[in-house]
């Protein structure tokens, strides 16, 4: 998905809180966006909108001096979603249909506020999301939510590539990826996360903090972006991302540099902004598990471009 | 009040908008918005926003040759409220508390969406709002609804300064005008609105438009900024401003120029975005009747700024 111009005062918004995340001062802040705005003009709207983030955030790093603004906020995120790891697996055990339920809880480790108080207030609040997803999802059409087609597809899979998306919620990506190897304890399952810290998104060692490695392979893809930017991937995750029998594609990030590649791949996310929204042909605040052929000629509108 | 960064973001939104308004084609939109990148770090955030935004529009009136691009909305929102007006008259003639109505009134037409189709539509949308506004206005504190310190000056006073706004909106002004003028018919009322077009702020014609000179005199104030910015009023608007016995100032553009002035006023508006919000100390959305005293000296935080 390139760029719209809509999306440039939201890269306003993204600079000025990360300026604020990194303790800079009012000058400061008026610094980074007077940069911003030196260099926008030039920055090509081809590009993905988690392409020109990567710009932004390492304009801030660069103009804060410092490396991982959100390391603080990702580590507490982490603590939380673990916290409450064992009753999202009870959550799980007791449906009556296990995938979906896990699938459920991984849109909604997306959705939720860790900046709350406690586990027991990201209980509630994962209650709160999955009442109303559920609501959402009871009212949506079936083609912005393909779960038969995602079981089918699960099911004849031998390798499955998990992108992950945030520090915290991938607690809920491994409640989700360790359903899909219980149900099959020969899938190959490698999940990827960022090669450096950018925003909130997941690296390596929040892999391993938050146990995925328990059920997956961890790797990094090798994109510093806040999305699985392939020219910036490594040739190993290249070829596994070729190779693998479903790509599973978790957080709007993904969707947004991924949504016109050329291979078969499952979005999973919640459209949070009003141009993904417009690009899916969904409303805002809609989860959305979508199966994006991967191939020129779809004839379903924008999803195969 | 001063522009703050969080303003920033915003100021691209509307240049966007307004951009799509006058028609521009999406390579004169980024025109638009390079351009606006271009200028902002030089302006100085000690101004308005209101005064910044007069800046913005002028840039986009000026690179899509266009002096009045929301002549068409502001037609039919004037034409839209015109057909409520026998309405609200009646509204506020059964009303038990005439002049509480007539000002609630008043701020539903500021919140009013006049990209509605017909007028049952406005009437159900104002309804909306009131029951909206009424349900806001009981659970709020006094301080932010002083409606009984309003209604002790507006007794007092024999000349009223009102501020209008929106095109549209002044109907509903006037609406809250005739009641003021009802209750003493030798009180001296003065409209001033905008001297040039600036998005879809009131001109004098609106105002005679919407028949505000049934009951008022009405004036321009000079300023051309989407706010009565007094370095831009001309003499005679100043010397009334400085004479009027009670300024009743109405949106929040008016509050954003004039929330630091040496004078008593009233402001009437609803806290639309979260700058303001917090300048006011209220949540976004809250409806307003604020009375500032004007002076340096108030013991009552930011409002005598």
């Amino acid at each position: 998905m390139k760029t719209y111009l809509d999306c440039v005062p939201c890269f306003f918004k993204q600079a000025l809180e990360a300026a604020r995340i990194a303790g800079a001062g009012p000058r400061k802040q008026k610094e980074i966006l007077d940069e911003l705005s030196r260099i926008l003009p030039s920055l090509p709207l081809t590009a993905s909108p988690p392409e020109i983030g990567r710009v932004i955030y390492g304009l801030v790093n660069r103009l804060t001096s410092r490396k991982d603004i959100y390391a603080d906020i990702k580590e507490k995120s982490n603590k939380l979603a673990m916290s409450v790891y064992p009753r999202l697996k009870n959550k799980v055990e007791r449906s009556s249909d296990r995938l979906l339920e896990a699938i459920e809880l991984a849109i909604a480790g997306n959705v939720i506020d860790y900046g709350v108080k406690n586990s027991l207030d990201v209980d509630k609040e994962v209650k709160n999301i999955l009442d109303e997803e559920n609501n959402r999802i009871r009212k949506q059409k079936k083609g912005v939510f393909e779960y038969k087609k995602f079981r089918q597809a699960l099911r004849r899979a031998k390798t499955v590539l998990y992108l992950a998306d945030n520090a915290g919620e991938i607690v809920f990506d491994r409640v989700l990826i360790e359903e899909i190897k219980r149900t099959d304890t020969d899938k190959k399952i490698i999940c990827a996360v960022k090669e450096k810290p950018i925003i909130n998104d997941a690296l390596v060692k929040d892999a391993y903090r938050c146990g995925v490695d328990k059920a997956a392979e961890i790797i990094s893809s090798g994109s510093d972006a806040p999305g699985t930017v392939l020219s910036l991937c490594s040739k190993k995750f290249l070829k596994i991302f070729k190779e693998a029998d479903l790509v599973i594609s978790k957080g709007q990030g993904n969707f947004e540099v991924l949504s016109g590649v050329h291979r078969p791949v499952f979005f999973l996310f919640m459209a949070k902004c009003p141009v993904v929204a417009r690009e899916v042909n969904c409303g805002v605040g809609d989860i959305i598990l979508l199966h994006h052929p991967g191939t020129l000629k779809t004839g379903k509108g924008k999803r195969g471009k």
